[in-house]
């Protein structure tokens, strides 16, 4: 299969896709278990793929054998109807691209790949343009750009997903800055065959309306069907609902991301009758007072569903 | 009258206003008529009302009698279906509270306070909440909180707007930060008397999505008509109308803000047959490249309405 | 006298200069009695002359009458062997050039100009060194650059540093953002007329060894003499002492800047038997606590002297 | 040997220590055999040991078996005189460990160990000292902590210092953040037994000034002999050479740091005769003037020590 053709339909990205979490028992160790466990579960939610090895996923400190068991059993419960996406993005050119091939081999359909961060004051938008060509060059599945300036501290400039979106594998983008001014110019900029998902749940409603087409959302990791009726809301033109449901998505967001970050969401994922697991440290638990609050959270968002 | 009572209809904040340039001539005083004969041409735009001595206003620069002439004239000139906003925020609370007062009597139907900025790392939320409520409770007319972090450097918390719109002299807020999650989060998180304008065009439309009921935006003070048509199509539910209009309006308010600022809006001001004027030192007049570029965005924001 | 000449003896910024704090009653009015009783105090101290419309001086809270009055009150007081300069920076140039004639007139030998920021984004180096030589142009005065980006959120290039430095009217800077580094890359940069003062007294020895040959601080308000024995020592070669007495000077400075304000400056002055006075809203009282912690420090620091 | 014990004589930081480069070849594989010779070209200079995977030996970029390669080579070329350091901070604290305990097997003396950043938001005063106990706890040899918020984004707090220095195995920091302030306010609150070394070449000579005890900067990669001969003229009392030298050192520091980073280090490299090698991408190759540069600055330190 040469995927740098156009995209076909089964290449598109569209609808929400959860950074799955990685469980981890007590000891520290990955709890592969309850990994599959939580991937058994989404198999009866509106799902359009998985991300797996995200920033949600604690990519950060996992080690390169985990990762590669983390891919394997991913592909192994991801129906063919949905997406496999793996997040690749190290601090070298060289090591994204051997992940990258690595995942490919395994079976993921696309990479999403980290702006490399650590020697920021160097990552001007020419030199980043060359990092991901090259990665878009070498990699064996489509390509799509990550840009999280919260974990980065690296702003994406419009000027650099214009000029990477000419790449025939680069296929799109996932937009967690939360701004929509800067999701709505890229939108505007680019072919439709890149597709920029939004990354950021306090503005999923407003950058569906600004021109995404795929959400890629920690909450969805704990209450898959809200981003999803959301999104199928904005789809059937029914902003009222959108927007009713969007006051109802952002404080749970806000909770296990911002607040609790991942410890948070995996405490979500608890309440919601799935798996979330400990962190790993230096990531500190939650407290009980935070787990309380988020499971409360979790229980507004199943009621608005209802 | 009461102005301390719930809002009537005529108080609501509802629409598009354009915060006001202010014309100088080339030696840099202030061009009085060139102000009035904008308010003029503004006449036959569908505008709700306007705000004088805003950012774009230049009010940092203008002189206390300066400012009070401005007041004037634009009462003069406002009719009595369209509301008269003036901002009044200054680094002191006595300078706000003695402003306000003036600017009340002379006819200012309401007025947004800034946020005091210089001794940032001492306006905590308590502070602020203090200066705020202090000024609400002096004011004869009705008060609406204005941030814009880009020139403050100074973010607005939502527990302070929560807080502050229990004051019952507090009405509104002017968010121009861009964030749209932060405004939808304040939207769901006040009572609807509390009311919520856009201050970023680039966000607009995603804005008027996420619960703003209102526009003051430098673009309007260009092509009044373009924010016009976005806010009325997003009221009438078309939204495909109001994201194409967006991405015409986008790369206009972008140049006119972040790339030229004031200086790049009085070019626009006068490409679309209004009369921006100079700028007042330090501001530099805008290059050449500039203003044809900024004449050029104007001329297609102009297509895209006939 | 023409001051654009060089500069002679008497025009040599050197020594320690305290940023006179501006005395408030509790009704917010100016206590001009109370800052006439403290240049009677400082006369006893070795001084080489006072700033006053400082930060520190709350100069952003002053009515333009309120100002004037301080600069005379000050002049009456000030000796002829010791330098009174003035704070003059307004967001407008025109502004910035009428405040500095008027106290010129008033007797201010020179000015210090604080960086507009208003429009921070525009505020490019080109931009500031226009403003700085326009200053420089009309002051009948020495000027002296004061760059503060903690208030004003502008860094200060030292590319703009060296271009001012050929203005013959331009004398000199007062460095107040702690980075040494910088302040010592300027002081090799630009002729040894353009002198250099500290105005973060944490790194008030470090700043001195790098070539700073002034300093104007705030703890200077409250214990003057522990600055001036640090300068002392540093021009004596008493390094150990210098070093010493930096580590006493440091957590009294840490608490009336970063920690409480102008509102802790004026509480230690309270506590060494100057009249700090009240701060003006917004800016809000010092805690008990922080009175008591204030006080503390200030023992400390006249302990170490004896 | 309990290296828990208070260190003796051979386990103090002392003097000054290259943060190693590491080489590539132009196929950006290691280069060994040119990060062997320039050891045997620094066994001619003053310095106090070395450091390997620091920031500026690109650790972040190398894969693990490389990383242990590079220890391996520097134990065999590291004489006994001199301590051999490596840097050991990953993401995870079970990762950090396990690589401080094989680096220690192979000879490592000292680690030195990175803030964690990833997850910055939730890199609390608290979070962040159970990180550095933790590794402490486990590490058979003295732990120093590294701040470098250019690279990290993260602050560290005086707090956290204060705390981590009661741990008997965190003998030290590197403090590379160029904030002499912190630094003089942490040598004034931890015992003498937890050493303070400078890691911001611009400002080495104020933070001798300070208290700082060791350095380990970028440019004695390449031009050892003047931080050492800066080292020693503070250490005996010739402030005045210090200065001097000092401004030499700076604009070449500046230049293989903030300007050009670790390409700019390695071309310096190359200049002074030893072997730099090329950078791993996503780093560039320096272009031809800053090449030119570089190398004027490094014949420039040379001569000043002539």
């Amino acid at each position: 299969v040469n995927t740098h053709e156009s995209p076909g339909v089964e290449a598109r990205l569209s609808g929400v896709l959860p950074p799955l979490v990685t469980p981890f028992k007590l000891d520290g160790s990955l709890d592969l278990a309850a990994f599959e466990a939580n991937l058994d579960t989404y198999a009866g939610a509106d799902l359009a793929g998985y991300l797996v090895l995200g920033s949600n996923g604690e990519a950060s400190v996992l080690e390169p054998d985990e990762k590669l068991e983390l891919v394997k059993a991913a592909r192994r419960r991801t129906p063919s109807a949905r997406r496999l996406l793996v997040g690749t993005g190290l601090e070298s050119t060289r090591g994204t691209i051997e992940l990258t091939r690595r995942v490919a081999d395994l079976g993921a359909e696309g990479v999403l790949v980290l702006t490399p961060h650590y020697y920021r004051a160097q990552m001007t938008t020419e030199v980043l343009q060359r990092y991901f060509e090259a990665v878009a060059d070498a990699s064996p599945v489509p390509v799509y750009l990550y840009s999280v300036p919260v974990f980065t501290g690296i702003p994406f400039p419009l000027e650099l997903a214009v000029r990477l979106a000419e790449h025939p594998n680069v296929r799109g983008m996932k937009e967690s800055s939360g701004d929509v001014a800067l999701l709505g110019r890229i939108v505007a900029s680019v072919p439709p065959t890149f597709q920029v998902a939004c990354g950021s749940a306090p503005v999923l409603y407003p950058a569906l309306c600004q021109g995404a087409v795929a959400a890629v959302l920690a909450v969805a990791c704990c209450v898959p069907a809200l981003p999803v009726a959301i999104f199928r809301a904005h789809a059937a033109g029914d902003h009222t609902r959108a927007r009713t449901l969007q006051q109802v998505l952002t404080p749970l967001a806000v909770a296990v991301t911002a607040t609790y970050g991942v410890a948070g969401l995996k405490a979500a994922c608890d309440a919601a009758g799935l798996r979330g697991g400990a962190v790993r440290a230096p990531l500190q638990p939650i407290s009980d007072a935070g787990r309380a609050l988020v499971a409360s959270l979790v229980r507004d968002a199943e009621a608005a569903l209802r």
